[in-house]
């Protein structure tokens, strides 16, 4: 397992130790699930106290509530960017895909935990992290549905071709290991060909 | 959250207390995780006693186990069925994609814990798991290779492309629900024209 870098995964948390904190539950979330990691698991093995912890986590669900928003936060923003850059269904289905699974495979630490917990978290932090994924979602619908528009694509139902795209990458985050070949690039640059197929567009490049 | 039928899932295992006790583990470690189950958890929501679990199984990690194994030496066989019925790889792929999605689907509680606890699994028991899973992985990339000979197919890397369609049906169990739309048996349909797809067999069709 790949310990997970704080201050590459979470740049804008601050202070220090609460970034140090997150990546700790990270690794504890992973080996062992949210329940059977207490507080005291995290503190240790972020080389802090729990009453340190308590400082910037109020408790256990707020730390993961933390990581699964910034997880689901990203991955909207990269989408948006992406949606937002070239008005090209094909181009902008290609670069979604390419990032959404290079992260997975890159992240696949964190990326299970964002992914595989969150009927832990509480209602109210579910309901946040649910919107931030309806609205990913939406994004990729309506990539599919443009592009069914320009005749570039051709699927039977948007919604279960937008949920295989998602689902597609997301599973990758369950399978990929440090040592998985291809690499993350070039497992994204794959996936993408897989998901244009599947989107009916193969047939029209040829 | 759907409670599994113990006779339904598991109606090769003998006495019905053991296919009790798989049950509610199952049901323990959907909900907690296996790290946070004991056993006496387990033996309380099938009625029995802790002493009671240990007639038939000697600790935790072999009701997971069982659960694995049993699991995916269904999906093997189901796989191995679908190779042996037909000879042609796209007739194949259909009937495999279609019931491997559904039954993640319908049976999307007790596939969570057959997926995604593996790495709970002790070393030797983990040892033939993996060994149920590369050979039904084996059979998906013969059934693609074997395709890409008689031109059905055309995918630019068979590993990744097995890994896709394997992938794409695992994923089910993660977001499917009792209420989710379409019902397993369409979800299969559906999911089935997105894999001939993206296996480049839809150019062929039209």
């Amino acid at each position: 397992m790949t310990a997970p870098q704080p201050d590459d995964l979470w740049p804008d948390v601050r202070p220090e130790a609460a970034r140090r904190l997150m990546a700790a539950a990270v690794t504890s979330f992973a080996e062992r699930g949210y329940h059977a990691t207490t507080t005291r698991d995290i503190a240790t093995a972020a080389g802090m106290s729990p009453a340190a912890l308590y400082v910037h986590f109020p408790a256990k669900s707020a730390v993961l509530f933390a990581i699964s928003r910034s997880g689901h936060e990203r991955m909207l923003a990269m989408v948006e960017r992406v949606v937002a850059d070239d008005p090209d269904p094909v181009v902008t289905m290609r670069t979604l895909v390419e990032r959404f699974v290079a992260w997975h495979a890159k992240r696949h630490v964190v990326a299970r935990v964002v992914q595989h917990e969150l009927a832990a978290l509480p209602p109210q932090e579910y309901e946040v992290v649910a919107d931030l994924r309806r609205r990913t979602e939406q994004h990729v619908r309506d990539v599919i549905t443009a592009g069914v528009s320009l005749r570039q694509f051709e699927v039977p139902d948007v919604r279960t071709a937008a949920r295989a795209v998602l689902g597609l990458g997301i599973d990758v985050a369950r399978w990929y290991t440090p040592t998985t070949r291809p690499a993350p690039t070039e497992l994204g640059r794959q996936y993408a060909d897989l998901v244009l197929r599947m989107l009916g567009h193969h047939d029209r490049t040829d």
